[in-house]
């Protein structure tokens, strides 16, 4: 049976999954593909490190030159994360004519023209199913199962850490304090989880989504993202009681020729189908023209679910090498209809707002008189309490309205005396 | 660039859209696969019907030998459903070393082994995405996405014209003929829905999913099928007061070392993801031991969703046929640590029960004696109505018990003086 060598850089979590998988898998691996996939280096900064999980120590190196230069190695899986020097040896891996899988979604975010570029002129593939939903295979599907259509919008929950959070928020009624505490108490959180809550991973995801749907790679500083460190007890409360659920959402919509790319939690309806998805479970959301509205959820993280990925780029690879296929196209096609970015003043959507005012006479006529102003038109307004001369929450959902319009009568009104506190605006999604 | 021919046979529904999104997306598929495909023949019974899509004349034919024996085309994509002549087609094809594409489930279901017996004899792939889930890349999901993984279970909602019908009764509180009648009037359900109905196309997708997942073909004697014509508006109510909703099912799943496969109604918690599942969707879960639990959701039917699907294979065969690669092994791994599938009568499952007794005296405590004798343990009872001297419901649920268990011991009641109907049992699934 033919053998393909494959080397590894990063033996940490992830890498230390595809060995295993490797390992237990590979009679059913060999059996299902009729190639022989051999792991020939594995290269890592901490090699004594325990991994649960037993190699021959002459596997191992400090170099990943090692493994860059061994031109018996046709695919290099990098899976150290993070852009230097990952960058470096991935060009160096194309360069020297590997194919590559990588999950660095960081990196391909930041740099994916580039990389890109340099794959497609030397004729090797990146693959990179890892990068977005872990196990789930959302890349192939968008990128192979639907390579015949042409897409409206791809939104979802991209973050599980995040999404932890918000469900423990709505499901125990705690604070984000809380919640975040125990997110990191249960290993589903980072010690410093700033790029999961604020909202770039969930960027980062959605540039490698926005490539394979609308063929662009789109710089990080031109998304609008925003996190959930904001999202406070009472505006879950409020959500669950005007039937909706608050998630971080990453959102890529095609908008007349324009298309719109953020990040933010949204209000979604209850019985919208990513309202149920809890805890550390990712789902994506896509509207394509021909096969529909599809959705695909799994777990977002996790060793083995990630390595699953990297294992099926893997034979996916092999399968490449063994037919001389050199398929970076598959990904990129520019969809030519799109001739830019909207700006987030643009954006049109409904908004939930709570005001805090100050319950007397006159202030919700003077609040009504600015949004009218701002030409916003309200659906539905509740004042929830009544305390004399303390502020109260004043909760109103909105009809459609453009963003620089909301944030322009927002400004306004937290401007006037009885308003005590900075008012609270949260895009309302899916409807 | 190098051009590949394709025959079409079936110039129906599917194959129409086939045709025009062949057409329409040609520029964008041959930029993403570097390969021109090009439809060389047509065959269909009837060529004089309107399509709304508009082919040259000199493609169609009446005669599929004319495509089997053009030894230009590459691939025939089988789209007359039916076993025969379908089942012919497809065997020449393959003897003719055609590659071959089919959306024909009830065929695959019922010769799935010897046509991909003949397939591997003859070094050439069937690809069927269509026949399960229309547009859901389910099939290259688990096939390739899931490549490493080994599966537990199974299960879906894959019939959207009997998803419609039980939608339409728990949200409209109808009944089966209205509700039915109403999926006829919408196209939601052919003029004879048996095969929807009775559970007969789930059970044939079920043979698909599980062959993928399990690597056998099960005859469909051999599965359990129950439809869901016997669903009354009353069980549905007291499912949702309970906190569930009634979902068709096809499940194969692993205990031990047999396979449980069977297609019915079930009680499924109202928090589960697939309860949310309406209409004519599908949504299939997949729990996989290294990607975790997965579900893939989207329209269960369409003529572009299916094409969608259809033109995925074709082009995935172009590719295939541009690397020399062969590759029905992807399907077929047998799960050797499966004996032998699990007969019905061993079953064990939690049940809701109704059952229909005069309300006096004793009747309970004689209910109650024929479970305990057949070791039926029950969680809850609820009594429903009181009409002294009439049949009221008595509505229970029972912790896991064997089917055989169930069955006798409902018989047994049944027989009883004071119970007036025949007992209704509904399996409760996903806890």
């Amino acid at each position: 049976m033919r053998k393909i060598n494959i080397g590894l850089i990063g033996f940490g979590n992830i890498g230390c999954g595809v060995v295993k998988i490797l390992q237990q898998r590979k009679s059913l691996l060999s059996r299902k593909i009729g190639i022989e996939i051999v792991i020939k280096k594995i290269c890592d900064k901490n090699l004594t490190k325990k991994r649960g999980v037993s190699v021959d120590k002459n596997l191992l190196t400090h170099d990943a030159d090692e493994i860059i230069n061994d031109p018996q190695i046709d695919i290099v899986a990098e899976l150290i994360g993070g852009i230097n020097p990952a960058k470096e040896f991935i060009s160096n891996a194309l360069k020297k004519g590997k194919h590559v899988v990588t999950a660095n979604k960081a990196l391909l975010a930041e740099c994916g023209n580039e990389l890109f570029s340099l794959a497609r002129e030397r004729g090797k593939n990146i693959y990179f199913e890892a990068s977005v939903g872990a196990g789930i295979p959302i890349i192939k599907s968008i990128k192979e199962g639907l390579v015949a259509n042409k897409f409206d919008c791809i939104f979802g929950i991209l973050n599980g850490t995040s999404n932890y959070v918000l469900t423990q928020m709505s499901k125990e009624s705690c604070s984000f304090a809380d919640a975040i505490a125990e997110a990191k108490a249960k290993g589903f959180a980072e010690s410093d989880p700033t790029l999961d809550i604020q909202g770039i991973d969930s960027a980062h995801k959605l540039v490698l989504l926005t490539y394979l749907a609308f063929g662009k790679i789109i710089a990080i500083k031109d998304i609008f993202i925003e996190g959930i460190s904001q999202i406070s007890a009472c505006d879950i409360a409020y959500a669950k009681e005007l039937g909706y659920e608050i998630k971080l959402l990453a959102i890529a919509k095609k908008k007349l020729d324009e298309l719109e790319l953020c990040v933010h939690p949204a209000f979604l309806p209850s019985e919208h189908l990513l309202s149920s998805v809890d805890g550390v479970f990712n789902a994506i959301y896509v509207s394509s023209d021909l096969a529909g509205d599809l959705m695909f959820y799994g777990p977002g993280a996790g060793q083995l679910a990630a390595a699953s990925a990297v294992v099926s780029d893997i034979v996916d690879l092999t399968q490449d090498i063994k037919a001389g296929l050199f398929r970076p196209t598959l990904n990129s096609i520019e969809d030519n209809s799109i001739k830019g970015l909207r700006k987030i003043d643009e954006f049109e959507n409904k908004y939930y707002i709570r005001i805090m005012a100050v319950d007397k006479p006159g202030v919700l006529a003077k609040v009504a008189g600015i949004l009218s102003r701002f030409g916003i038109s309200i659906a539905s307004v509740t004042q929830k309490e009544r305390l004399k001369s303390r502020s109260v929450p004043v909760v109103m959902v909105t009809h459609e309205v453009k963003e620089k319009n909301l944030r322009g009568a927002l400004k306004m009104i937290d401007k006037l005396a009885d308003i005590k506190e900075k008012s609270v605006a949260i895009r309302i999604e899916g409807v």
